[in-house]
């Protein structure tokens, strides 16, 4: 990305340099922790069912590893591999030996480090979409998302502290040609905010430019307090690793940076319809591949990432924001507790194609249960459309009010003297008004969460305001932010030597295969 | 209502008998449990803090009571009474010793025996909406309601079995006069439903009619097997019963009837601002007028009411669906259970003024936190709009896609060798699809909830199909439904009674006060 593109990327600043304080920009950065008993679906009895299943899967059924590397290891450790079939089948022993290796919590290292993460026990983390083809909002419309598109969406995350993470794949780089991508989304994650940075896992090359500009900001230490980047292993549902993802997980397990092992299994379509055994299968694939994490690397930081939902029976599609993806999260979440992992869920997930009232629900039915079942990584909690196939600005700006709706909540109450106010409730007496009171007029300000997107008006107040529905509003409200957007200060040097990576890199790619080695 | 009436309110039925099974009509009565550990936002050590200051408070800085009867009740109980203030004074040995005759459990009878609910322990009920003055849909726009809109949502209430019980103020009948709304709103809930009914508890001339209703429907005996009506009062909070909900909860705890005792406390306005204080006063204020329905008649059935949430700060109106709401539904929770009594919460509760995503964010803020608090009656739990100001037919049919939703999450999953499907598994192996096998198929019309509502085809199909939101989608289902309705068999002769005696006490109450004596 040269002079002329960062330019471009944050033309948004130079329009206009409104210092007015928006409602959002008041919330303070801050680890949430969650100090509510977990939401559990499966009874204990249960838990070990699908576990025992789990275990048969792996010894007796087995998975396919499309990997040299990953055969070898596996064969080394004593696995049963046919190399022909490309088979790998695992004895309990041995899976489980390796994932008790793993670490229980890990800090997550963002360039500022005031915005470390925890991951593991109570503690939440929101992260914004990932993966989206299309872009969409009321300027635009719904089209192939470009590099703008890309750079707004990290500019939002960099402002919304309800957000934890930088984003990743917040939307597709249509204009940016493919081999350099994944330079720009990193380009971007360290220049655009100063939030923990991740990355995706295609492949051992690509995971290499990676750790490369890692190196470049936080020097050449990548793991002591912690990994500095990771990303999201997929699992390909049934019981495949593909060559591209061992490949990442391997390269990254070994450089010591943290690995999201998530099968996606859409019960009916890549596991049996019945959810029990979608969840041994899931939990199958997840332990296979984070049993693998400890081979290369004992004791890197893992996550167990679990993204299990229905198939829609009418139309073939996934099922997102579902009861029976509801009750799969609160499976998730048991069985990663089973093994003392970190959890890995998604926050926000929608089968609809816009930003409507089914966009809300099918939100809340992922938000409500993915939160109360400690998941600890929620990946796309803000921004998620269409099943994953577009970013909606707008419905970013609507995730992200929830998200902090999600923070107030899990602070819970203070019960004390003070709080309890016996002396204020006298002093009104039966039938007062309790408004002007010292104690109610001294909280005032802070009392309650203050909505910046949520209407409270009364009808006639809100029609003279204009009538805007929730959407509306918050198109006003990302185009506002945006304008307010400063970057997070970064050492000049920093910023060149990323630059010249990716100029460098970028014209090397043009003439590679980028996933030719996996 | 006579008969032309009873044809006005019909006609529905008559324009079109499109017998097409709606998916919606699919869904079958039952009763709801929820097997899940409930949601808790207070340490027990906050339970009893809070329960030690509601104690301090009607010990030491009592309530008002407006009524002369109640007054004569705690003062025969041996309570400090104050007449000449109207002030009431409880020690909590007194009050203690009573609520603890409540029952923890009872059974809430329906004219058709099918559809008794049980009320208590890990039971849910879901009730429509109750007490809004306008009534909007998208053919009739926002406007003041009336006895079609009221008969329309009854015959939604009654064909949603997400719904458990019939509905009770679901909107004002403008067009009939005051004096005799109580008695159509009782020929409706007894004629175009055969769900549990209920009923305003405005006095005591109004409940003598319930009373009298309910003979006509299930003979003398009101009590053998569980009260047949019963309904909420409402403190005015801070601290003062009225003369008027005084009549109303002594009249139906005489008879045996329940009687859901329900605060409604915006902290900030009723009662301090902080929500410890709040819990405090609601909790002192619910389990007064808990206490005086067994002082009434020992054993009859209460529930514990809460309707507590935060004041908006800058426009001084209610949050609904706010964080401190959220907090404060586990709160109500959680105490009713410290008594071991029924707990009453609400469903689907919003500030917003139309069905927009804002609706469907903040009623997802109600249900979630309500239903996994174990809350026993969740009223307003369908069509709740604006602040509780209207009653959308819209989001009326949406929130009802929520419960049926919440009904299939709620059932869990069954984990055996059937559903685990290990042979399954192994058949597919991996990289296979399991769409095709017996397994998936045999299951394909029952594995998973089917959204009547919700769209999961992709972009292009849903563009074809004429891009319809959710909420256009709901416009069209509730038509479709009240072409479909047939009211429930019902005995002539009983049919008759009711029309005689709205008719003859119709003209009995032109010339009555209806509320003169409370």
């Amino acid at each position: 990305m040269n002079k002329s593109t960062r330019r471009r990327v944050n033309r948004g600043v130079e329009r206009r340099r409104d210092r007015t304080q928006l409602g959002l920009l008041k919330i303070p950065f801050r680890q949430l922790q969650n100090p509510l008993a977990p939401l559990e679906t499966l009874s204990a009895e249960q838990v070990e069912q699908i576990h025992e299943a789990s275990m048969h899967i792996l010894e007796n059924i087995g998975l396919r590893w499309l990997d040299v590397e990953a055969l070898n290891l596996w064969e080394q450790a004593g696995a049963k591999v046919d190399r022909s079939q490309q088979h790998v089948w695992l004895d309990r022993a041995l899976v489980l030996e390796l994932v008790a290796q793993a670490p229980p919590t890990f800090t997550w290292r963002a360039r500022n480090p005031e915005r470390n993460l925890l991951v593991g026990e109570n503690a939440i983390n929101f992260m914004p979409t990932a993966g989206p083809v299309y872009a969409t909002n009321r300027n635009i419309g719904r089209r192939p998302g470009i590099a703008e598109d890309y750079a707004n969406l990290q500019k939002l995350t960099q402002m919304c502290n309800s957000l934890h993470s930088a984003g990743l794949g917040l939307v597709e780089l249509h204009d940016v040609p493919v081999s350099v991508r994944h330079l720009w989304r990193q380009m971007m994650g360290y220049t655009l905010t100063d939030k923990a940075n991740w990355a995706y896992l295609h492949g051992r090359q690509m995971c290499e430019d990676h750790l490369n500009m890692a190196k470049l900001v936080f020097g050449d230490d990548l793991t002591t307090g912690g990994p500095v980047t990771g990303g999201v292993v997929n699992v390909n549902s049934p019981l495949v690793y593909d060559k591209r993802m061992s490949g990442g997980l391997i390269t990254m397990a070994r450089a010591g940076q943290f690995v999201i092992v998530t099968p996606f299994v859409l019960a009916g379509a890549m596991s049996p319809v019945t959810l029990a055994a979608a969840a041994a299968q899931q939990n199958a694939e997840a332990l296979a591949g984070l049993a693998l994490t400890q081979l290369v690397r004992p004791g890197a930081p893992v996550v167990y990432g679990a993204f299990l939902t229905n198939v829609d029976m009418k139309s073939g599609g996934p099922s997102f924001g579902s009861p029976e993806g509801a009750v799969a999260i609160g499976i998730g979440a048991q069985m990663a507790r089973r093994y003392s992992l970190p959890h890995r869920g998604s926050g926000a997930l929608t089968s609809s194609n816009i930003t409507d009232v089914q966009a809300a629900v099918e939100s809340a039915w992922t938000l409500w249960p993915t939160v109360l079942a400690h998941t600890n990584l929620i990946l796309h909690a803000a921004g998620w459309l269409e099943s994953g196939l577009a970013v909606s600005y707008e419905k970013f700006i609507i995730d992200v009010e929830n998200l902090a709706m999600m923070h107030q909540f899990l602070q819970g109450i203070e019960v004390s003297e003070t709080t309890l106010a016996l002396d204020s409730i006298a002093e009104i007496g039966p039938g007062g008004h309790h408004f002007g009171t010292l104690h109610t007029q001294s909280r005032f300000e802070t009392a309650f969460y203050t909505p910046f997107l949520a209407e409270r008006r009364n009808y006639g107040a809100w029609q003279e305001a204009g009538s805007f529905d929730m959407v509306q509003r918050a198109h006003t409200l990302w185009q506002q932010l945006l304008e307010q957007y400063q970057p997070p200060p970064l050492d000049i040097s920093i910023q060149e030597a990323l630059e010249d990576y990716v100029n460098r890199r970028g014209g090397e790619l043009a003439t590679v295969d980028l996933y030719g080695d996996g």
